[in-house]
């Protein structure tokens, strides 16, 4: 894949060039999730869902061919009032909830029925449009949010999860199971470890509906973490304790079992899986039979994994399929998925050629052929089409910063099915022969596309859902580069993002703002809109700063050897790369190389922390938010994949430790972090303080009580205005 | 008591007009407590201590004519070597805190014999310095700080609480009773009602040495703050939850009862005082005979107090002596004093009058007169000088901002017993017929004179002990003025300190600092060294700004009036006064009025928020630490004292919380709070925060992780060159 370097956003250049004084400036509530106006300045586009082969457009307020919300909701209303006491509706709740019922939360579970399922977090339900009626209706929880909810189509059974409990409610809202014993120490139904490896709930339905598996945990011998609520409870104006079990790199960690519900009667089943002790079990996935639950294991060192296979009727290890190992660290990420049409094959996720691609296996565990190949990866498992049989998924082949979406058959024989620009978001018909494909480039701010996956490129093309003009044609958007530099290998192209100043004079010099992420699992440049520029890149455009981004080693995307060179010294081979941007930066005639600021969260807070106390007479000024201050704090999942344990690797974890570099601070450096942040605890900024005190170093901090590790709303507005004013204050 | 305006610091006007360029200027090491040369940089002079009629000096390293401390520490480090087994004598820690023993923390119990006391937080010794020999030995605690200790003479029995319980320890080390149902809920030994009424400690042991009174509190029904320590403990790299009990304005608050252990028996009996709920029993006094413990009790509205008699042996309730009663409160502070010559009279200070001052009664509860009486304040009860049966005191009737010391006889005869200058403390023999003077003033940095209490003023001297330089003779110090404005309410008089900024010229504007306090029990201008200049007013002056302090309404030592002019209001009158200070520095043509700045701490940190918030145009600068913000987030004792209950006075705290004004900060705040702050505890600053978040507000934050309401040692100067750098960042 060849890319021109410093390709121009052409409106953009024409604004500058031509009529940037009748252009509009932007406001923080132009450009910021949870501003006033954002929504407006946002490029518009359709909701869709699949309805069996139809596509059914949702929307808020306007009728379409199948429904309003306003029907939807009005028939529940309606519904509601007549089962339940007005005493009862009252306190459950449930009105208040209503409106926000439809639109995103909706689906269509059955081709041949009139029946749609929406939920919100206390109830759920199937609502015929045509009869006006509620087919079926569950109650989810009263009082609480649930954790997590899994619909059986076949048998229309609800299972939630929450407050560490799970239950099982029928379409007459019976609870037909229940768990009792569920506490912080023992949770029912909730994802675990730490949604790593791909986890994000705990409730697994088998095809036939007639089966839950569930995760349980037992984590009473994890490490409590005192989360503080300042702004009490209902019982309590005093600040009350939330605790929150956390397991941190190299302490106990938590126990997994995975247990089977078998609805009919009622008895569960747990996978005699051996002593879970320092084990993770991910992915599971049902055999189409509902005989066998699949499930890959993974040690702690996370260096071995195994593909297991498990009879659901009564929990006995059926077989190993396979293992994979790696010298440094092997993350599943996705479960096998079965073929539609030969429940003997699966395709399975590995990077063991260095890339993450597709492998075709049967289910005596033999590798039948690798699916796809090459320097590029796979992204998402999208589906299937039958009638084809064909795999459909996503990649970067056509694009290493793009996202397309192809389809494999079973010999290997991939086909783009859509144009190979920029970045696509896929949503596939049931049938698998048909989706509605959206994505934005450099030159396309949105666009809606059904396509076939049968055919190639603009041949699939079946209709023009929807071209969304560029939302800020009246605006002066700043000048958005894209490039590539050397890595400080001197042999890896790493792609760059730079932004140049409104009203851009290149006699000037300009104070310049690295942002940064740069951890695994992420990236910052692709090929989407503005080459996904950040808002508040073109808010400090605006502002007067150059604003600069670079995918280091270690970022997403780029495969094995990119993203491993990091491991066991997180942050040092990243910060090399990002000297390597600094360097460039300061080739620009336009940089003020006295007036180099960086700023990131997360990650990103790591490496801005690190950077400001590893290379002090380089950085001027750093806002670092969320950060991981030490490794020592952060999570056994995630920590240990990279780091192994404090115990296994004290040289790496001591070389890393921001806390042991904190007399290095010179610079103004803002460290930000979410008052209960339940992923970077408080204390790694905290810890941070107490260290550069001690060292009598000058950092300063601020903090969102009561957020997470994440400001959203209007608290994410306050938060780039807060950042902003730092910058403005001392590198401006 | 009539005070030339603006009197002149004379050494530092000299320093300025003739030889500012030789001086030295300070660093901040200098100037703060817990700075490297902090201590060379203060007053020398000696420590004393009375043994019988004999003053002993004590010394850290050269011998006196008693003792030296290498051979106390050396007995008793040989005698802990003897006594007990190597191997517990390792894990008692004792060896390591030895050479903290000696010095502040020794005592001449007895008159007529070569022992010394010493203590420190694990053990307690009596040592015979003639005889190198211990002649009793305490073991404390292993593990933990005590809470509170007593030893009585007589019986040479030691009392200590820690861990909740309560051990009366022998001489012969052994433990004679100890309670052991001791937890946060039900604590024994300990101060009760968070310090307030002057309480300090939970010990009381009776004349004869034979009896304990001791407080227990059940504090089962009280909020706990869930504080959190973030270096964890002994068993969790993990943050750990380190709660606290702490009572908000208007809720549950704790219960107290009084026991008496009779240490013969071992039997505890606990008064008979009735229902505990919302009252405060205080200041607790043994009769001379040992047979009666009075006690003040008050009502939780603090209007209404009783002086209460008990029956030691059987607790039964004696007779109340007396009520007394206030329209707003009535805060007792100070327990009953009975004459040495007549066991039948007792001395009681009250407010009654409008000012502090002595009442003399009989233990029949008549008042047989008022003993002091005047337009000042009574300041410590000192003791008697039986041989002349008078009462040694001090108050400010010389001065309205100095300290003398006084004795009154029993017919109100009022001698002062120094020079009538300054601000004195007074070491009083156990005879009560000598005491150590030691004191300073504007022209005297420390002087320590021996002198006799029954002689006035200079006729008392019987030997000048210590005469210190002043030790900043050599170095450039500000000009230091000292002056009275007019309050708000046009009549008082309130007394200002003004700093010049090094190097003034009266040509320039300069930016301006306000320190503030404002609250009640505390003030900051006195006739001491400097005026009572706080150590980082000169280090700001020698920055370059003016600095500026005034006690507005509602501090120390001027009276009730004077005092509850702010009740239910807290700050409103306060903050019109600082408006009045403001007027007047706008007044004088070197004061930048567009600079000025505010910074405050506790209830000058409240100051500080609500002037910032109150007068967004008139501040431009402030810095906040430790602030109450809202008084419903304040503890109940010395909250309701001022504010009564959110429940009655709900206009009061609407009108006072900051959290209602964080929408009009305009200029810059930084906001600093310990981070385990059990006083003013954090969810005051991070509901400021949440709040200014909230309203679109801007300000700044820092915290000192693990620390309580104030910072020390190397914390105190890190967090005032942090403070510097804001009012640099922003106001120079």
């Amino acid at each position: 894949m060849k890319r021109t370097i410093c390709v121009v956003l052409a409106f953009a250049f024409t604004s500058f060039c031509i009529m940037a004084q009748d252009k509009k400036a932007f406001t923080i509530d132009d450009l910021m999730p949870g501003g006033k106006t954002y929504s407006s300045m946002q490029p518009k586009g359709k909701s869709f869902a699949w309805w069996g082969d139809k596509l059914v457009e949702m929307t808020d307020k306007k009728a379409t061919d199948l429904f309003t919300n306003d029907n939807i909701n009005g028939i529940l209303e309606s519904h509601i009032k007549q089962t339940y006491p007005a005493s009862e509706y009252d306190t459950r709740k449930r009105h208040s909830t209503l409106p926000g019922l439809i639109k995103s939360k909706a689906s269509f579970p059955y081709a041949d029925e009139p029946l749609v399922l929406v939920y919100n977090q206390n109830i759920a339900a199937l609502v015929n449009w045509e009869k006006s009626e509620v087919d079926a209706f569950y109650t989810l929880d009263d009082d609480s949010d649930v954790e997590d909810m899994a619909f059986a189509a076949k048998t229309r059974l609800v299972a939630i999860s929450n407050d560490h409990n799970i239950k099982v409610v029928a379409p007459d809202d019976k609870v037909i199971f229940e768990t009792t014993d569920g506490t912080i120490d023992n949770v029912y139904g909730e994802s675990v470890h730490r949604n790593e490896f791909g986890i994000d709930g705990g409730l697994f339905w088998s095809p036939s509906g007639l089966q839950l598996a569930f995760y349980r945990m037992d984590q009473s011998m994890v490490s409590t973490y005192p989360q503080v609520r300042i702004d009490g409870n209902d019982d309590s104006r005093c600040a009350v304790l939330d605790p929150d079990k956390y397991p941190m790199a190299g302490e106990t960690s938590h126990k997994v079992y995975v247990g089977v519900l078998n609805t009919e009667t009622k008895a569960v089943t747990y996978l005699e899986t051996g002593d879970p002790t320092d084990r993770y079990f991910t992915n599971i996935q049902w055999s189409p039979d509902d005989k066998y639950i699949y499930m890959i294991e993974l040690n702690r060192d996370q260096n071995h994994a195994q593909l297991v296979r498990y009879n659901a009727a009564d929990g006995k290890k059926d077989a190993v399929l396979f293992d994979e190992t790696d010298d440094k660290y092997t993350e599943p990420m996705m479960p096998i998925q079965f073929l539609p049409w030969d429940s003997k094959k699966f395709v399975y996720a590995s990077r063991k050629d260095g890339w993450l691609q597709f492998y075709l296996y049967d289910t005596t565990g033999r590798q039948i052929r690798q699916l796809t190949k090459g320097e590029f990866e796979v992204m998402d498992f999208v589906g299937f089409n039958p009638s084809k049989k064909t795999l459909i998924y996503t990649s970067n082949e056509a694009d290493i910063i793009g996202k397309d979406t192809y389809s494999v058959d079973m010999n290997g024989r991939r086909t783009l099915l859509d144009n190979g620009e920029g970045w696509h978001k896929v949503k596939l018909a049931p049938s698998g022969r048909e989706f509605v494909d959206e994505y934005s480039s450099i030159s396309v701010a949105r666009q809606q596309t059904l396509r076939s996956t049968e055919k190639t490129g603009d041949k699939g093309i079946k209709a023009n859902l929807y071209i969304a003009d560029e939302p800020w044609k009246d605006y002066d958007v700043p000048e958005i580069k894209l490039g590539t530099i050397k890595a400080a290998d001197g042999v890896t192209d790493l792609y760059y993002r730079l932004i140049l100043p409104t009203g851009f004079d290149p006699a000037k010099k300009y104070p310049t703002v690295v942002y940064v992420y740069g951890g695994p699992h992420a990236h910052n440049i692709d090929a989407s809109r503005n080459y996904g520029a950040r808002p508040w890149d073109i808010w400090m455009a605006q502002q007067g700063y150059v604003m600069f981004c670079l995918d280091n080693r270690g970022s997403e995307h780029r495969g094995k050897a990119f993203e491993q060179v990091t491991f066991r010294q997180l942050g040092v081979e990243e910060m090399k790369d990002q000297l390597k941007g600094v360097d460039f930066l300061k080739s620009l005639p336009y940089v003020d190389a006295n007036r180099i600021g960086v700023h990131g969260w997360s990650y990103g807070g790591f490496m801005t922390t690190s950077l400001m106390t590893t290379y002090p007479d380089v950085f001027k000024v750093g806002v670092a938010g969320g950060p991981v201050i030490d490794w020592k704090y952060y999570e056994v999942m995630y920590g240990e994949r990279y780091m192994d344990t404090p115990q296994s690797n004290p040289e790496g974890y001591e070389k890393t430790s921001l806390l042991n570099k904190a007399g290095n601070l010179k610079g103004r450096l803002l460290v930000i972090y979410g008052g209960n942040d339940p992923t970077c605890v408080p204390q790694h900024t905290l810890s941070f303080m107490r260290a550069c005190i001690n060292a009598d170093t000058y950092p300063d901090l601020f903090t969102y009580p009561g957020d997470g590790h994440n400001m959203t709303g209007t608290d994410r507005v306050h938060l780039h205005n807060k950042i902003t004013q730092y910058f403005n204050d001392f590198l401006r």
